[in-house]
């Protein structure tokens, strides 16, 4: 698993791991947390943060990273603390920036500002972080600790973490699926399974994606548009739609080419994209007639893509899986059953004896509307392939 | 559903049906109801009822049935209160029997003992009574109310109220699946897809039965035992082991017929049970090489059997859906994925269009241990064969 709570890493100077932090600081940190979120539908591909300034637990400033190329937490959090900035101490769901990229760097402002404590939820893994910030904050006197509630700050930017760190995305594949594990009847048909709840539930999860992918057959069978529709105002930075598609059958039709969101093609090296397509196009490796899924996922990763719905069918997911490329599982578990002649969930899974069961962990179990909805990762201790 | 709240029924006398109840009313007649529901493994085949005696909120006696033969949740409850019982309300989950079965009648206890007003849960639909009680109460002076929380009594009762009102079982199929609806591999290996949490929650849904049914295959397959093992010493009444096995072929071999409870086979009419064979057989009538389902749940019924827990494989399992026999699903969710070679929840789902779909309601949503467990029932606007 790549964001539990890891082990204090050696760092420059002696920058102080803390295991003991005090409720106040535990209840500002949540505090930080909750305004990061904020961020969840329009921070991509920076990661959401959120920073509460504070004297004691009297906050004086709070802010959130809103949008790529926008102000960072901290410095809203100081523009709205002001003077009284001065002695506090600062509760940042991560490391500090040290370098300049499209702001400033936010230890700057801190010291400039006379913070008095930096409590970080974690450091910051991004290359040109990655303990910097720490260490610009203790060179000018100020006490920095790391660590409080890691585990949930880095829940919450998995998807940026996954490709910081990995170097691809997080990958979710959404289903629907009936008590008897069947996503489609033997037809195809596959409107509706989970019900009108669930269904907007889902627009939800989308939004936070940098794409949603899905495959050739599915936009022939489904005729998807993959877009997001929140159903009111909330803003949100629109996902790639990437349609995987060998020999690009699908360019001249599909809803997935229409409304606002831009859409990917991929495609096997062989494939000529048509001449005047106002898609974006990119060649993938196939082997054996089948993409390179692992190299589709680096793809994304370069485009800036943290988190990845598929939503796809039965193939494509199950290919996924097998390649155990997998991070988590959103499945809508629509209270129906379809019967054995209907599509299994997952093709390609070929499992012979129980040792050899795909174990996962219910991170959440949630009723919506009439459905059940299960959040799930591989668990821990199951092979990664 | 054969256990929502009906509506108020005709009445020989001028028995008040309340449609408004106090708050101590209705804290009285729950409290009445955790008091039956301790008979849940020990009253069958009788219905768990529960009796609570007060003067305002103020408690002066209590009991609830504990085992057939033994004295009613009425007459506890008296025994309790001695004199106290005068001018008392008595909150009985059912209403008091009129006719002397092997005990006396407790509307006449109830009369003897004085006391001013009964607020009973519902009517008693057992022919003996129906109605009789609260007549008898009434002549008696005593004020008569009846239908507060009767949608928790019947619940609490849906077995035997199955039994005496459309004569047959309350019938539940226990099912452990994984994600992918799979309840076996291939090979017919299903040990264990389910955790070691929900293999000991289902030995409490076992001792509430009065009879656990599987088939002659999952006897050869698994070789249950389907005894109850609750772990620890809560008394319980041990249910009806039945195999259905049409040509007797398991009937010298398997854990079935060891252990303390009692076992039956049923047999198609032209099968001979073996000579000295000590389990009990009886025969039922066969259609078409198949048991005719609804001839069995009324012999056990005619056995007084309220509710019966179905562990079998996907063909019995999904004859009994098919046939409409199904009163209740107890699935337990595995976070595992078999892949699409292993077998199905159910055998013989003939769906070929969504509207065609089997709707059922998730009635509740629990995690045990690493697996979640939902009960589900048939929908209400789904169409009963």
């Amino acid at each position: 698993m790549t964001w539990c709570r890891r082990g204090p890493r050696a760092s420059g100077g002696a920058i102080r791991v803390t295991e003991t932090f005090t409720a106040t600081d535990h209840a500002l940190m949540a505090r930080a947390l909750r305004l990061a979120e904020r961020g969840t539908y329009t921070t991509k591909p920076n990661p959401m943060v959120g920073c509460v300034l504070a004297h004691g637990d009297d906050v004086v400033g709070e802010g959130w990273h809103q949008r790529a190329g926008e102000p960072h937490a901290e410095v809203l959090a100081l523009q709205a603390a002001g003077e009284r900035a001065k002695g506090a101490t600062a509760y940042v769901t991560l490391e500090p920036c040290a370098h300049v990229g499209k702001t400033g760097p936010c230890a700057d402002a801190l010291i400039a500002a006379g913070v008095a404590r930096v409590v970080a939820a974690m450091r910051d893994p991004f290359p040109q972080v990655d303990g910097a910030g720490f260490d610009k904050l203790r060179a000018a006197g100020i006490a920095v600790e790391y660590g409080l509630m890691e585990t949930q700050a880095r829940a919450l930017n998995r998807g940026w973490l996954s490709r910081i760190e990995r170097g691809r995305p997080w990958l979710r594949i959404k289903l629907a699926t009936s008590l008897d594990g069947r996503s489609a009847l033997a037809s195809g048909e596959s409107k509706w399974i989970s019900g009108e709840a669930s269904r907007l539930d889902v627009q939800r999860w989308r939004a936070r994606c940098g794409a949603i992918v899905t495959g050739a057959g599915t936009v022939l069978v489904d005729d998807p548009s993959l877009t997001v529709r929140l159903g009111d105002d909330t803003p949100f930075v629109a996902p790639l739609r990437v349609v995987l598609d060998p020999g690009l059958a699908t360019v001249a039709r599909g809803r997935v080419r229409e409304g606002d969101a831009p859409t990917l093609y991929l495609h096997a090296p062989d494939a000529k994209p048509p001449r005047g397509l106002s898609a974006q196009t990119a060649p993938v490796a196939v082997h054996g007639g089948r993409f390179d899924l692992d190299a589709v996922l680096k793809l994304l990763a370069a485009r800036e893509v943290n988190e990845v719905q598929l939503e796809a069918g039965a193939t494509l997911a199950g290919a996924f899986l097998a390649a155990g490329l997998v991070d988590e599982l959103l499945l809508y578990v629509a209270p129906v059953l379809l019967g054995s002649r209907a599509r299994p969930l997952f093709e390609g899974l070929d499992i012979d004896a129980m040792t050899q069961k795909l174990k996962l962990t219910v991170v959440e179990s949630r009723r919506i509307g009439e459905d059940v909805r299960l959040l799930l990762q591989p668990a821990q201790d199951a092979p990664r392939q």
